[in-house]
């Protein structure tokens, strides 16, 4: 089997590896930089280097275009169109309405690894990084259900758990699970370097703190693509964040101690039920 | 030197560990369960259990109240009540202008160690917990400066930097960079969890939601005493919260690309002010 990778990346390298010596699959990889390419083939992420898109999907089974955010829609776009009747075309996109053009070819299906590292780029890529991984796939109603399975099959072979959900469904999910943390880690972290600087005092980090604003100012052409993409889930999901923190000053106008405990005890059964387990006391201790 | 532990926790443990072992105090305990006193002994943390704070204060140089903050105003009330006119007390609340009262005290002066523990209770005391944390400490005009400098001595002693703040800017400062963190944590979560739950969909938790929700519900009790002690601030703080997300929507609602990227970048360059090194890129890989 031919796998194509359109992107060497950190996710494109990655299932170059996985697929190599997972799944036994034949992998030609694309880059616009070819030293990514260089790179994935020392690294053995790749079989072989094209030198464009239609060289790299010609023949094959699968095409996985793993481009930034904002190029990946004219890399889905031209892989559809040179690739043969029997190809299947995913991608690995974190918002997957903004592919709509292609969810009328029924060789398209949407994909999206919850898979990532602190490091970007191929030369970081691993074999395992998607094991146990959920792997969102978004079919629509004309997708080929043959190529489906074959995409599905390959994810597994890869280590991840692909999960099938609605393209709309998954983008307000990650509005909510994925987009919003990084826009609240972003108010915090300004918020808090205004605090120490208004006061005139030298930062000092707590626990708390470094966790919740770590995420905060990730790569900025990046995110802008993303907030852009998504941007009619997002603007609810920040919605109903206001509206959460409107009904908590609400409580705290009102000094009502029972209102604060019981929106506590909501979001300690919130964490309990996605992370397991109850909160660690923090700088909570005093 | 005597120096005495108004409740032994995982806080008053630790400053008993230390100030017996760095300091060579002799520490005298008092908690309501005596069973916390019974541990701290074990643990070399007091050298003597009281069976109430005067027994607890008499002849002491040095009084730490570290009793949780909604019983330590009584604490603190208690200890200035008995113990001698050369005696310095202390608390470790994380709100200070709610020890108004005592602040009029020359004997009292405010403080608050930047220092937690995953894991409460005096079992989880350590020697070394306040090695290079911030100890803010808030003295009031009033403060007889001798005193203070015993305090400021003792707590160097213990490993700590203490740092001289006003107690209304250590209140709002708390306010945004210590309790604004859990509501934001608090609201994050819950919204998460519910649209899980409305798209019908298994909560997977990936590694920017982890950090981001890591420190909400956490202790629900101790937690409305925290929210409702700094309550002004913390309607300030998330004010300006609300100010920041509103914003941020704004600019979804504009598409405006240049208002996003500006305000990602400012994100950046705060977090690395108060981290240092850039933003690693998370679930940004795509």
């Amino acid at each position: 089997v031919k796998v194509a990778i359109l992107g060497v990346g950190l996710i494109g390298g990655s299932i170059g590896l996985a697929a190599r010596r997972r799944a036994g699959a034949r992998v030609c990889g694309y880059d616009p930089n070819p030293k990514a390419c260089a790179v994935a083939l020392d690294l053995g992420a790749i079989d072989e280097q094209a030198s464009d898109i239609g060289a790299a999907v010609a023949g094959a089974q699968a095409v996985f275009a793993s481009a930034p955010v904002g190029a990946l829609a004219e890399s889905v776009r031209q892989a559809l169109a040179l690739a043969g009747a029997d190809c299947v075309v995913s991608d690995v996109g974190s918002t997957k309405l903004a592919l709509q053009g292609a969810r009328e070819d029924p060789r398209f299906v949407g994909g999206h690894p919850l898979a990532g590292a602190e490091t970007a780029g191929v030369e970081n890529a691993r074999e395992d990084l998607f094991e146990g991984a959920t792997w969102y796939l978004t079919p629509a109603p004309s997708t080929n259900r043959v190529l489906y399975g074959r995409i599905e099959g390959l994810i597994e072979l890869l280590g991840a758990r692909p999960a099938e959900i609605e393209a709309d469904a998954h983008d307000r999910l990650m509005a909510s699970v994925s987009h919003l943390p990084h826009v609240l880690a972003n108010v915090l972290v300004a918020q808090a370097a205004e605090a120490f600087e208004r006061e005139g005092c030298p930062p000092t980090v707590g626990p708390s703190l470094r966790d919740t604003i770590r995420v905060a100012g990730a790569n900025t052409a990046v995110w802008t693509d993303i907030y852009l993409a998504n941007r009619d889930a997002l603007i609810e999901a920040v919605e109903r964040a206001v509206n959460g923190l409107e009904d908590m000053r609400a409580a705290l106008l009102r000094a009502d101690a029972g209102a604060l405990a019981a929106w506590n005890e909501r979001a300690r059964a919130a964490r309990k039920q996605l992370l397991g387990g109850d909160t660690p006391s923090a700088d909570a201790a005093p």
